[in-house]
This record gives C-alpha cells, structure tokens and sequence, in this order.
C-alpha cells in the first residue's frame, strides 16, 4: 500500500509542473442542502483533469528511453501523459478507444502526441498500447494501476487538505480508482472518503460487494472516463480499508450535476467530472446536517456544442 | 468620489451575499508572457458577472417600496438586480435590450423577474426603466452611476488585494465603468489600473481623450455586456485621476481570449469577461518583465453553443 511519504515525495516532485486549483466554499444551504460543501476545482488543472498529477509523477520517476513513452486513455490519462511528456522533451504516443470524443482526441493533438484511435473501450485500447509499448521499446503508463499513479493523484488529497481544514467526508468519482485509491491512502481515517460511480459503470463497487476484483460491462454517459472496466490491483486493498462508502449515481443525476455546475457556478464538467456532485446533488449521499462535504470536481472536458445546459 | 472607508462598509453589508471567488497564479510565463499572471474568477460569482456587489450595496442602503426595483441592463446587471431582489425579498423587473443574448434573458427569468425586452441598446432600455420605475413607484438601480453600486464594485479592489499582494497592475474591462471606478477608487495610486474596452465601444477612452464624457457609437462582440454610449458621472474623475492606461483590443483579440481561456484553463468566459485579459494575450499591454500582473474575469454568460472552442 503507498504510504503517505511517497505522496509527500511526490508532491514536492511535481509541484513546479501542477497548476494548485482553488476550493470554492459554497454559501450555506447551497443547493438547499444543510451542509458545507467545498467544491476543489481540480477541473481548472492543465489538460483539463486531475491526471497530471500521477502522469508527471511516474515520468518523473522513470528512465525514459528515446522512444519515449506510450499510454492508453479514454482521454484525459492520455491528455495528461502528452503534456507532461511535451513538457518534460519526451516523444508520446496515445491510443485512445473509438468512443472517445472529439474535443479529447483534439486536445491530444494540441500536445504533439502521436495518436492511435483503436479498440472498443479502454481496455482494448490498453493491449494494444502495451503490444506498441513492448516492440518500440518504449515505456508504458498505466492510467491507474501503478504506484506511481498512486502516489501522483494522492498529492491531490495532501493538497486539498492543505486548503481545507476538518472536512467530514470527501467524495470522489471512480474510473479504475487512481484518484480515489490515492486520496484514501492519504487520508485513511481522517476523513470518510465516498466513493461515487454511476450505475452503469460500477467497477469498483461490484469488487468491493464481491471482495475481489471482478471485471463489469460498462457504459453510460460517463464511459470515456470512468468505464474502466477492471478497478486497479494496487487501489483495491486501499479501498477496502479506506473508503467509507460506494454509491452510484444513474446517468441523470450526472447530467443534472453538469447543468447545475453551469447555472450556479458557470463552471463546466464532463459527465465523469460532475459524477462525485451527482451524488450529493441527488441526495444518495446523505449529508449529515452541517456536515463539512469536500467534492472533487475531477474533468472537464466536455463538448460545448452538446453541453446540456438547459433543460431539453 | 467615493472613499475607501466607503468601500470597506461595503464590503462588511455584502460580504454574507456574495460568492468570495478564486484568484489562480498562472505558472511563470504563461501563455509564453514574461510576467506573473493573476486571474480574478469573478466569472464564478452568483449570477455569471461581478455585478452583484453593487447590486447588494444598492439595494441594501435604499427603502425599496412595495413596487419593488426597476433596473436597465444588457443581461448581468439585469441578472444582479434580479438575484439581489429576490434573495432580499423585492419585486423586480428588468428591462432589457433587443440584442440581449437569450442565455441572458434565460437567467433572468431563474430569479423571477418580470422581464421587458425593448429598445435597440442600453441606453433606450433606461430610457423606457425609468418611466416604468416613474409610473410604478419603485426605485431604480442604474448600471453603474450610482455610488452605491461604484462602492459595491470597488469591493472587488479590496478583496482582490487581499487575496494577493503587491500587484503592479490590474487589467479590468470597462463597458459605463462601475467596475474600473470602484476598483480606481479602491487602489488609487498603489497600483496601475488599466482599462480595457473593445475598439468598438471605447466610451471611456475617448472621454478620457477629449477631458470629458462624450457619447460614442458602440457595437461589436462585447455590445451585450459593454456597450454602454457614456461612461458614468460618477467614474469619470476616478478615471481621469486612477487609471493608468486606457487600451482597446479588437473583437478578434477578445474572441481569441476566449478560446485560449477555455483551451488552457476551461473557463468560460463571455466576450466581455474576456476582453481585459485580451489585452494581455495580445501585447495591447506590455507587461514590464516579471512584472504582477491582475486580470478579472468579469463574466462567464455565455451561449454553449455558439462558443469559440476552437479555431473555426
């Protein structure tokens, strides 16, 4: 399990490379709910998500060879590892499903990444960057199952922490469970962190019911980020004995997330970076009243033209 | 002119109304600028602009008859107005422009007001808002000539400072200059203000031009938020004495703004909200080298579907 040394490491190694995203405190009785939300903006951070933060981490850590570095991605693992390899002088190459939206595919490209748009899901995606990987001699970055990884998006919780003091519950959107996996081992019992997925998505929450993993059919509007189909080996122990509870958001809840971000707040999430707020905004996590509610709003990068900001 | 202390009374009646926003500290040489950046989030206050600190300092120094609030807008006074009327419990009705985006008029209708949309720009609109206001008995809230709303505003100065220190200059977008005279009225001397306006509507460059307020034809991408003919009364002795530098930036300039603000930081950003970093982006404003530099991001009401994501 990774220890909260090598998220303090880590997080001094990447600091100068992450953008510290800001915590707005919501006024009280925001969304008329009887708690005090503190929504940590990680949506603002470069490449448009969280995953800078385990990508610089692990290239950091590395030996990178002159063919540089492969990873596959519903997009943003992908967005984060092109940045960071742009800006660190290493080559990238980036296979990302056919399901993947356009505006991702688009900013991969803004990075100088090679692009491999192949396979279903992410997991087909997956063998075919480590087939890619293993013949070009180039190193491969798993997008959560890595120690790595771990410890870079743990740095999240270590900052978060920083500012804001005596939160009673964190609650988090899980794909493959990178970010979770490394906010609870930087937490542990601190703090009630809350796992959130939506139903047609619920990767981790079936491994945790079975107490293994299992591998789940996944869809959903929010699949390019969190349809992993498989939670991650490493994350997996540091779930069962750090995450307080697993709960699932429907893909409404998602969408409604989305637009109320938008209206209150004119900030826009992708579906997956609006799954956490889902589950406070619908009331399948219940607050306790006056509840200190940390909620991280972890992507952004959604397709404006389509972006559901009324009513339809 | 308005005092600090005036300012700071303010600041004490609106604090529990308004949304504290975030100030985020761009990495050395964004944007590939050789100066230390700071955005002012105001795009996230309550109603998409900066303009209920003035709405709040207004409503709450005035007795509002039974009639209610009457207030002229291109949308985010409008918005304000409406926001502040009904958290405070006031009847208000807005008048607004025909080229009002109808995003605008959608948020409007949110905060219950009765809404008219009459008269080709800002200026017909108040025309026919003050005869309402007359026939009605109620109270009007101008734009921005008002003391009220010009301290309202200058809490922005105030708050901005205390969130960063030792700012060289700050870039503020000027449409009738409530924002630019509060935030002058704020600083005074110890820091540069700079004005931005779109060459289209340079109202209160061409005032500061000829020593006094002149009316100027506007238009434009930014006519909706900063189109106003003639600076304010109030402002124009603020100005004449606090602000450093009045520059203008072309409809293109802001349009690129927008786009950059969404592709780096995703943000949005509506034309006006986006036209004093503009300035910046452009080299409209020369930043001396590592010189501290402050922009607000004035207003995030922007249509989705039309929005400038990408090179078209």
């Amino acid at each position: 399990m990774i220890s909260r040394t090598e998220i303090q490491d880590a997080g001094r190694r990447i600091a100068m490379h992450i953008r510290r995203t800001p915590v707005i405190a919501l006024e009280e009785n925001a969304f008329g709910i009887d708690a005090r939300i503190f929504l940590k903006l990680e949506c603002l951070q470069h490449t448009g998500s969280f995953k800078p933060h385990g990508a610089f981490n692990c290239i950091l850590t590395s030996t990178v060879p002159a063919a540089g570095i492969v990873a596959a991605s519903g997009g943003n693992h992908g967005a984060a590892v092109a940045y960071a390899a742009q800006k660190l002088g290493h080559r990238a190459e980036i296979f990302v499903p056919v399901i993947t939206p356009k505006n991702k595919v688009e900013r991969l490209r803004q990075y100088g990444a090679a692009i491999n748009i192949t396979g279903n899901d992410y997991a087909e995606s997956l063998a075919a960057s480590r087939e890619r990987a293993a013949q070009a001699g180039a190193i491969s970055i798993h997008a959560y199952d890595d120690p790595g990884v771990l410890a870079g998006q743990g740095t999240l919780g270590m900052e978060l922490e920083e500012q804001v003091r005596g939160l009673d519950a964190v609650l988090i959107a899980v794909g493959g469970g990178g970010l979770i996996g490394g906010v609870a081992a930087w937490y542990q019992e601190r703090v009630r962190v809350i796992a959130v997925e939506p139903e047609r998505a619920p990767t981790l929450h079936h491994s945790l019911a079975a107490g293994q993993l299992v591998e789940v059919e996944t869809g959903g509007v929010a699949a390019d980020s969190l349809g992993a189909r498989r939670a991650g080996e490493l994350m997996l122990p540091i779930a069962q004995k750090f995450v307080a509870q697993s709960l699932l958001v429907s893909d409404e809840q998602i969408v409604a997330a989305q637009r109320l971000l938008w209206q209150k707040l004119q900030l826009i999430a992708e579906p997956g970076g609006a799954t956490a707020l889902a589950a406070l905004l619908s009331g399948v996590y219940k607050a306790h009243p006056g509840e200190r509610v940390g909620v991280v709003l972890c992507g952004s990068n959604a397709e404006l033209k389509t972006f559901p900001a009324y009513e339809s």
